[in-house]
């Protein structure tokens, strides 16, 4: 692993480390913030991921999530979106790079090295846990967007790893909204069966399960009835008895103006429920 | 005036504007961001001046000044650094566009456009004392680098304009360091004398009086010994009686990650002078 920034920053250090990736078949590049006394002992992790078209640049820069963390003491962790370089891409801003929404793809020319889910949930913790001081045992997961949809569906998919999970403006329902049909049909084929493993409310009604959820939403968000529609998370855990907490905020777009303003308290959210 | 962006964030607005502008002979571009209930009655403002290379943007994504702004009830507004278009310019980065150094130019090929004084303050005031719901009796300002060697001079040359003034890492002494002698040359001159009128060391060994100064500075600033030598500013200020806080963070560079961290500090520290 190769540090390539290091910056002091709300009396902790913001890093950006580069690393050879098996599972993305190339380099990959992740944010990691270190809370004041992370040298002190384990810390709590906390895994942001991030929406289409991002790195882990837009929410490191943007997302303000530094004063809570540092407060908190949470270690903070930003991957990338999908594998870089010359790995397979797409001329559109959502498919291929910018756009690997967080599951292992099984068709041409995406297989092999568009493992999302295998590098977020497997190859970067292992190298996390080696790394950095992180309590491989108090781990919370949110994102925006794609990133939404990242960490609902690997919440769901993997019981008993994450202690909270939350979303911003999350596509909760990728089976059935324009970003997700292109996406799961290009990386995982025609067999919409095989879809529901990777779509939150699919997964719930399928039995899938969290401890609860924290989503919030914008209600001015352009992409809020064609490509998120909370509702149909909304119905699914009424249905399923997932204590949802959604709040919608009148005025709100899809930004980096939208997520930085709710971060704090989806920093104290996870952090609450990594303290006990 | 025209609106460019309109972000809701922290229960405000954050606006981009764009406007024809005399002082620099050409549209310019500004940020400003409205505190919750700005509507309901005139709010004091505060002034960013970004550094070298910087537009309004750099601050406005990165700077993490509107949590607090929100909380104090402040109008921020964060001009760009120069003219901009068919301005002049020059290839190096701390010269013509971005780098327009808060005074106005008297040499060619500068002279005309390059009067960033007269834009931040008289231009860009009476514009934002038209259009926003302003209180033009309660003004602060502050800046970064050089940015806060805008915010210090125009600070110590308009007595009674500003009730409070701070910087972050600010170039303290142009007149004797690179980055500075370069832009004085350039934009004045060869003639030293009239550079002291836009050199905060200079200003208050000549009698330019402040209440009161805030800067902090990291140690690990790159910047520092060549450029910033904020201890020309504490001899003089100690010699002036000028209370000044001068705080040296170990370890925190020249970055927003270090703007950031203090960001909080600074907008407090500007908004407790304008309740009075």
């Amino acid at each position: 692993m190769e540090l390539v920034s290091d910056w002091a920053s709300h009396g902790g250090r913001q890093l950006v480390c580069r690393h050879a990736s098996e599972a993305a078949g190339g380099e990959m590049t992740f944010a990691v913030f270190l809370p004041p006394g992370a040298e002190e002992g384990p810390k709590p992790i906390l895994w942001y991921l991030s929406g289409l078209t991002c790195t882990h640049a837009n929410v490191m820069e943007k997302g303000e999530y530094r004063r809570a963390a540092a407060e908190a003491g949470v270690i903070v962790i930003c991957p990338d979106t999908s594998p870089r370089g010359d790995a397979a891409d797409d001329p559109a801003y959502d498919l291929g790079q910018g756009a690997g929404f967080y599951f292992d793809a099984t068709q041409a020319p995406w297989a092999g090295r568009y493992n999302m889910k295998t590098y977020v949930t497997e190859e970067l913790p292992a190298l996390v846990a080696a790394e950095f001081p992180a309590d491989m045992d108090r781990q919370g997961i949110f994102g925006h967007s794609m990133g939404g949809h990242g960490a609902l569906t690997l919440a769901l998919g993997l019981p008993g790893r994450f202690r909270s999970v939350s979303a911003f403006a999350p596509i909760v329902a990728p089976s059935l909204v324009p970003w997700g049909e292109k996406a799961l049909s290009a990386y995982l084929g025609p067999d919409r069966a095989a879809w529901r493993r990777h779509d939150a409310v699919a997964m719930i009604e399928d039995g899938g399960r969290v401890d609860e959820i924290l989503v919030d939403q914008g209600e001015a968000d352009s992409f809020l009835d064609r490509e998120l529609r909370p509702e149909l998370l909304e119905r699914a855990c009424a249905e399923a008895g997932i204590p949802l907490t959604l709040r919608r905020h009148p005025g709100y777009d899809h930004s980096y103006y939208f997520i930085s303003t709710f971060m704090g308290d989806h920093v104290n959210f996870h952090a609450e429920r990594l303290r006990r």
